[in-house]
Formats: C-alpha cells, structure tokens, sequence
C-alpha cells in the first residue's frame, strides 16, 4: 500500500497547504501561492499547475488569463507534510508584475527595502 | 523615507508570514517555516536565522539544539508581502530527519508517495 500525497499532506484550518514554486533547471524560487486537495489532483491530473485563490475562492489555473502556466517537472511534500514543492518550467514571467520571480525586494540588515 | 519589511510585511491572523529557506550558491530549497515581527527582528540583528514555532509558541534559533543554523545572507520579500525568501548558508542538514533539505519525498502523477 503507498501512501499519497493526499493522505499525507496537511492542510490548514481553510483546507490549504502552502506551495513553493520553483524554476526547475535554474533553482530561482518564483511564489508561493496556495493549494487545496482539489488543485493538487488537478495539477497532478493535467501536469499544469492549478493553484487555489484565497482572494477569489476557487480554484486558479496558473496562467488562464495571463498565459504566463506553470508545467510541472516534479512534486514534492515536505517531511511533515504541511508544505508542497513544486518543480516547474514557467512560461514567461511568474510574478503578476511582469518580474521573473516574485521575490525581486531584498530587505538590508537595518530591515529596509533594497 | 524608506519602506521596511516590518511595514511591507502582511502577516495572517496568527501574527505569522511563511518563510522560505533557501541555500544562497546551490539554490537547494530547504525547509518552510514561519516568521513574526520578533523573528525577523532577530534574524536581522544577529544574522542568524531564527523563526516562529508554531507548536512551541514561542521564538525558535535555528540550530539552537542540534546545531544546523542558518547564516542569513539575504532576507527578500515576495511582491505582495505574504511570504519571505531567506537566503541562507546552512550548517549540517536542514531536516529534523537527518536529510539535506524537508523536501526529500516525490510525487509521482497518480499522487504517490516515491
């Protein structure tokens, strides 16, 4: 009997589990958005990913709107299984403000913005 | 006038942001965890990670008891200010479990555990 992803992973109060996108040759870190049992089955379903929007309530096809989709490579879960790395290849950028990544402010030892 | 994390930083109902921790020159994701106000604090004061512990309540330095701490290197923020990149020097493994980095379970595409 294997274990799935659906047994182990552990989802918060709301149901979700926070996911790490990662750019699956270079390593750059892209977002970390959020995933409920129904994304998750959708994104292992269909290879793209599909993430679920805690501002719209339902589920969120990376890149609908934008064309900008996410493919998986690989998921993985974590030790404890409350966090979803997702290896990827992201078509274009994977930040909604046209950055590569979402993580473009870098934050100095006095706790500025760079 | 400078904007600063602790401003940019929007925290959940619990007072807590997830956090990344990355390893700076391979790129290695190592673990999630979360973060308050007083952890970033910290982490930037004495460069040494130090995160939230949600099950213990209370500040947990990384490494304090096995002593796989976390250099900071850089601290970034995403664009909307809900999660934290740390890029980080890891000393030893970054797992509880003896393992490199959290993420050592695979997915495969019918959700089984590899």
């Amino acid at each position: 009997m294997t274990d799935t992803v659906a047994e182990l992973a552990r989802f918060n109060e709301a149901g979700l589990i926070p996911a790490i996108a990662q750019q699956h040759d270079t390593g750059d870190v892209l977002m970390l958005a959020w995933m409920n049992r129904d994304s998750i089955a959708e994104t292992l379903r269909t290879g793209q990913v599909c993430y679920y929007s805690r501002s719209r309530q339902k589920l969120w096809y990376k890149g609908e709107t934008s064309g900008n989709t996410q493919r998986l490579v690989q998921m993985r879960i974590d030790c404890d299984g409350d966090t979803i790395l997702l290896l990827v290849d992201q078509t274009g950028p994977a930040c909604h403000t046209g950055a590569r990544n979402c993580f473009y402010r870098s934050v100095n030892s006095n706790g500025e913005i760079a």
